[in-house]
């Protein structure tokens, strides 16, 4: 008998603006993994969708090499050597949008199900975390909606919320890849203590106003002075897709995650909002497609469960 | 006819821990003023209380000097020439609770009301945020609660809540000033990032754990590494009395505003962190008083409103 299980898992986007290495939430964009894990050490891994053509689909897969993490935690890795995958892709890779932390997720939680839930929640958060290396985008992948995270003492810690008014959320996804090793290396180690107290104040107060439900208090409130000013020659129209996205009625913008996708914030005209993006970006000679999302409140569930 | 009012105002802790210059939160310790407007030039002001030695009960002083600006703004001031103020005060004076918001919010409310609440609440924060110099006092001065505050191009925008859980803070007052200049002073210029993410991770989940009354996600959220370690040295035996109060159920305890109270936050034995304040503050030879405190929900009000 063998079991197998389909989960699936939101793509993310991190940061929020002010919330640097901090907020993130789960976009009602998808990846599915379906899994069996098998005794004997053979690995079969199928892919569709996006990153066909980038992923390797052998050892160095990251979901196969997240599901032997926990599999090695929980003890089980003698017990079972190899899997069977199958994902199902829709997460754009290396953009912004969480796709490797979708694809530790899926892993782990595939695994885990089919080992009776060995760890909580709050245990797969620490061990995608460990994975990943932080928890932005980890968490809302695993819980839904927003996540604050902080780590203390290399331990993750994450509280999820759900915003109180009809958030949707336009993404800019440009036709070129940016890594986050990139992204991070424009960063200095020393920064203002002026833009620390701004991001500080904006984080904040984005948090109090989405989960109070008070729209009036979120005009600046995706404002960021601590990461996006760097990263703006690495995005070619940057800030001008952002004017746009709020010109049109945003109530902010900001890069999502390390980007270069442009992620806006709205409570209308999202068709309007996404065509302004894609010219702004057009302008600057970078093709880019918008999709409109809303805020995924589930995080990572499962889909199906079979007993072959 | 001479009208009279009387206003009262609590008593604030700004920044909260990681909130540097974004958060505050109101206590329930206050200062009542009693005012009358005057259309004669005359002015007598009487000081019962906190300060009644150090506070110039002249045109220097601070609650007149506010009125003054209020009734400029309002175009009121070749009206009023004068006033006769009474003031009853109980916030301790330059230890970081407020008392210099606390006399500017007293006056401006008490004659905003005598002139028929010529400015909103919110209009009140920008007077007040404009004398004061930023509103992480004065906004909870106003609002009461706990207050997330920005300022964007000079304009203060503050939003209050008050927590869902059963909080209570411990004050220790050392028996010694500090002035928020000085305790500015020893602040760098530049900060590393890892230091403001830090900050702004623990602010963020602060104020989402705060609103939505998880006391579980308290335990790191009072921790600050932006302003305290610099002032450390300002204040004998800080680290010992954060240590001493959690040590007692605290969750977390802090540097109030610029210093040198520390205020701790707890849900659970206000009486034993007291007496563990005070006693780790004697240990570094400095004589203490703690209060206990409740957060304040009302903000500045009217006590008292006569027609004589």
């Amino acid at each position: 008998m063998e079991r197998s299980i389909t989960i699936r898992v939101p793509g993310t986007s991190a940061n929020c603006g002010p919330g640097f290495d901090t907020l993130g939430v789960a976009c009602t964009i998808y990846n599915d993994i379906t899994l069996s894990l098998l005794h004997e050490p053979d690995l079969s891994i199928e892919l569709e969708g996006e990153g066909a053509e980038n992923i390797p689909c052998d050892s160095r897969n990251m979901v196969w090499r997240s599901i032997q993490t926990l599999l090695t935690r929980a003890h089980k890795d003698k017990e079972y050597q190899g899997a069977r995958i199958h994902m199902v892709n829709r997460v754009p890779l290396s953009r912004g949008l969480g796709s490797s932390a979708s694809a530790i997720v899926s892993g782990i939680k595939a695994a885990n199900v089919l080992i009776d839930n060995y760890f909580s929640r709050a245990e797969l958060l620490q061990i995608a975390t460990d994975i990943e290396g932080h928890p932005d985008n980890v968490a809302p992948a695993i819980y839904g909606g927003f996540t604050v995270s902080i780590v203390e003492n290399h331990k993750a810690e994450s509280f999820s919320f759900v915003p109180r008014i009809p958030l949707q959320m336009v993404v800019a996804v440009p036709d070129f890849f940016l890594s986050t090793k990139a992204a991070r290396k424009v960063l200095p180690e020393k920064v203002p203590m002026q833009d620390a107290i701004f991001n500080i104040g904006r984080s904040s107060m984005l948090v109090a106003a989405l989960i109070k439900g008070n729209i009036r208090f979120l005009r600046h409130a995706f404002e960021d002075a601590l990461h996006q000013p760097y990263r703006e020659s690495l995005i070619p129209g940057m800030a001008d897709v952002i004017k746009a996205a709020k010109r049109e009625g945003a109530l902010g913008a900001c890069i999502s995650g390390a980007g270069p996708c442009i992620i806006a914030y709205t409570v209308e005209h999202p068709h309007e909002v996404a065509s302004a993006m894609e010219q702004a970006f057009a302008k600057n000679s970078v093709k880019a497609k918008a999709l409109i999302l809303d805020v995924d409140r589930r995080g990572a569930h499962i889909l199906k469960q079979d007993e072959i």
